[in-house]
């Protein structure tokens, strides 16, 4: 109660979080990952100076490069995509640090040219036996690196040093592959050295969702089955699949996108209050949510499924998915997936969570919609609230990260009639903070062995739990239905939700 | 529950509100709030198309003009103040109805002519016999008015005709003085055909406030004891007494606007939900609430007056209260007023509601702050939320109308910290439709004979009846203390606040 704050002094006492003397070695680090995210990251976190000064980089690849092509490689990628601006001393000072190892992932001799690289490092630049291995690689090529790093002793440690991993998705295309390769990096590493790498959860508007529902009062009271109507969590993107049909054609995006961004963002949206907001608190709450996730009873009324056809995107032609160069011209692979799922806990009971997610849609943009019920009861005469929908707060992950309230408002005139209007809070406009990207985050937090943002086996696991039976009865369907390119989906997934007595927002 | 609503379609069932034939008869036509407000927001109304074609205009006043006269006065008033664009044809058809009355208040003849403009209106125009009179003149006059409108047989109507009455405030200065009043325009009008003006009832965003409260379904759930900690209700002008110290001196600024203006801003933040927008069921409402407000036990600690000195508005000088023109050297009268008040209702218990209003603060602003608790539980680091202070609502009334939402959220970083941002509602950047004058929805409710925004004889009597035992404590005080213009009220305020661990909010 009252406004003065003791705590508003302690200011000071907010340490910065760098990381302690390590290395990052990054396997695939001519891959376009690397070159877009992980290497302007790596140096915006060095110019922001949240990396140790005998920080060192080590990238692995199949090029025939020295340090020296590897440094201009590095300082060329910074360059282009980079955050913060260049600055010769910080990135000079960051290319000290710098090696290249040239190898295949199955030539142990690499393996042993990187060990003496490490050990070498850590003798130069005192990183003190701390490394981190990025697997930018294909999953394919997990069990192989994972291998090869337990046989050339590099995958433990002793002497209080630590070794972690990190692992991008996809972690498997279902239950059981994931078990599979869940089994093999836990044969070589610790559980708590494993990273999983959902670059969502670094996004600022998700973390923000946690302070948003638990550092307030206004929200919280309102978050349940009492006032919700449904959730909706979207996905979009306005592209195709460009060159990833390699990846992406046979997989679909429900096992890219809702196996674990959307389910992920659901967890987020309905957990319980974590007792803090450390790894295993919070972990424990997204798995009990996760837990309680129940299927549709009849698949057939609440998925549906999509796969783009030729349209226009904006003002840009695109070609249809199976046109697409690299697409099987047969293929059955969905581009577009809706999903309704219920979450069996008193606070979300009969509360539907709409996920959907698609390429080549109207935007690009990621929300989640809380959607509330209307009011119990209007004392206003009918005509008056015709231009009245139901009130909603919208957590806008992105582009135009920030938060949107939909309530109704008074329409100035002599007369009483209410319109939904919509309040805005933007984080570009209210913080002269610059948003650092996902990755710096999630690459800070590996190096502070900070794992609350990384989701554990037992969520990968579950999520695949979830999405398995939603596949399988896809798979057991022809064609998914058509939708033109720069539409929002096929007329499945709008009579899914009609069936309910609901619609899709436009965002 | 869904999107769909079958009341969408029903838009052109909204009937226009336009007044039937009728005439406004103004007394004081020739003072301030006269040429200021209520011919710009009648020449409005015509624009707008809500006054009806044979409507009449009288002005009653003791100059020497003739209706030529008197209409090119309305029309530099029209033309200076009106918020429509001026049109030739629009006011010419208003002055074809437009008629001055040349006459003393006591002058009996002089109401004998009015009574003959009025039927001839009746002739000409079609009035009908249907006459509001506003009596924009000192309280002191009422009862002169209101007996020579009886005397003249134009208080009451017969014939299904109607006859109302528009009081200005001040409605009395005390209980017992307002009750006289009532006693007196009781015994000349029919209570349902007394309009009481409270022009701070006919602003958008106070009618905004019921709407916000009772069309949503997120704000109610928290609109009690057991998420809000306190309410403040402020206005603030940046403007001195200016030529009203006749007025003013002696009355002071309790009266002036916390018996009328703030009391009812209260009434309508804390009231139930109405069974209905109507005005038996809303004014029932409010005076349940002011039924059940209680005075702090201790004036000494939880009221507040103050007096400006000569200071600073910005690059202006100011003079002090005391050297104001007309204003007696020895003037105890307060021109800052604060006090907490208390509501005795399940809702409201424990919750103070704090008002304070005062000339020569340091900026003009009315608004309600509806102030939340802190989260009962914070799962995050202490040092995190150092920044961040309690939730609020903010209902912006004036200057510029619309609502704020003030809540913690993550400032961008790799950190989990937070703090306070704002969401705003504006009502400029949210329609476009502009919103009507006050006095405009206030003549316009009057012509319809819709008295749901007029406080009734029940609610003057019960906001006086909080008023009095403060004024009465105040009076064996001496001299208010001190502030310097342009700042926000005496030190005394400050220390009531910090009393009960709060303090003002900087508008």
């Amino acid at each position: 109660m009252g406004h003065h704050n003791p705590l508003r002094d302690s200011r000071d006492l907010r340490l910065p979080r760098i990381a302690g003397p390590c290395s990052l070695v990054i396997f695939g680090v001519t891959g376009d990952l690397s070159r877009k995210k992980l290497l302007p990251a790596v140096y915006d976190l060095a110019s922001r100076g949240l990396l140790p000064a005998g920080f060192a980089l080590v990238g692995f690849g199949r090029r025939e490069w020295s340090d020296e092509d590897f440094v201009a490689y590095v300082e060329r990628s910074v360059r282009e995509r980079a955050r913060t601006p260049f600055d010769e001393d910080t990135f000079r000072h960051l290319a000290e640090g710098m090696r290249f190892v040239r190898g295949e992932f199955d030539d142990a001799a690499a393996f042993e040219q990187l060990s003496k690289t490490v050990s070498e490092l850590d003798r130069l630049r005192g990183t003190r036996g701390n490394h981190a291995f990025y697997m930018s690689v294909p999953p394919s090529a997990f069990p192989i690196v994972s291998r090869q790093l337990a046989d050339s002793g590099l995958a433990k440690s002793d002497k209080g040093a630590w070794r972690r991993v990190i692992i991008e998705k996809p972690f498997g295309h279902d239950l059981q592959s994931a078990r599979e390769l869940n089994r093999v990096v836990a044969e070589v590493f610790d559980p708590d050295s494993v990273f999983r790498i959902d670059h969502y959860l670094g996004k600022e508007t998700v973390q923000n969702l946690l302070a948003l529902r638990f550092a307030n009062t206004m929200f919280e009271p309102i978050w349940n089955s009492n006032y919700v109507d449904h959730v909706q969590i979207t996905m979009a993107e306005d592209i195709g699949i460009g060159s990833r049909a390699g990846y992406f054609d046979g997989i679909g995006i429900a096992r890219d996108v809702i196996q674990n961004h959307l389910l992920q963002l659901l967890a987020l949206t309905a957990m319980e209050e974590p007792v803090s907001f450390s790894a295993d608190d919070l972990r424990a709450e997204k798995i009990k949510v996760l837990s309680a996730v129940r299927l549709p009873e009849d698949l057939s009324l609440h998925t549906a499924r999509g796969q783009y056809s030729a349209g226009w995107q904006g003002s840009e032609q695109a070609v249809g998915y199976l046109q697409e160069q690299g697409v099987n011209p047969d293929s059955t692979t969905e581009t577009y997936a809706a999903v309704r799922l219920d979450i069996d806990t008193r606070r979300w009971a009969g509360v539907p969570f709409y996920l959907r997610t698609g390429k080549r849609l109207g935007k690009r943009v990621t929300e989640i919609a809380v959607v509330f019920k209307r009011a119990p009861h209007l004392p206003f005469e009918q005509t008056s609230t015709s231009e009245l929908g139901e009130n909603a707060i919208v957590i806008r992950v992105q582009p135009d990260e920030g938060v949107t309230l939909r309530f109704g408002s008074k329409v100035p005139g002599t007369a009483m009639e209410v319109r939904d209007v919509n309040m805005d809070f933007s984080y570009g406009n209210s913080f002269t903070e610059a948003s650092p990207e996902a990755y710096e985050r999630l690459i800070l937090d590996v190096l502070l062995g900070e794992p609350p943002l990384f989701p554990t086996t037992k969520e990968v696991e579950l999520s695949w739990q979830i999405l398995d039976p939603i596949e399988q009865y896809w798979a057991t369907l022809g064609q998914p239905q058509a939708y033109r390119a720069g539409t929002w989906g096929p007329k499945e997934a709008d009579e899914m939700l009609a069936r309910d007595g609901r619609c899709w927002r436009m965002p």
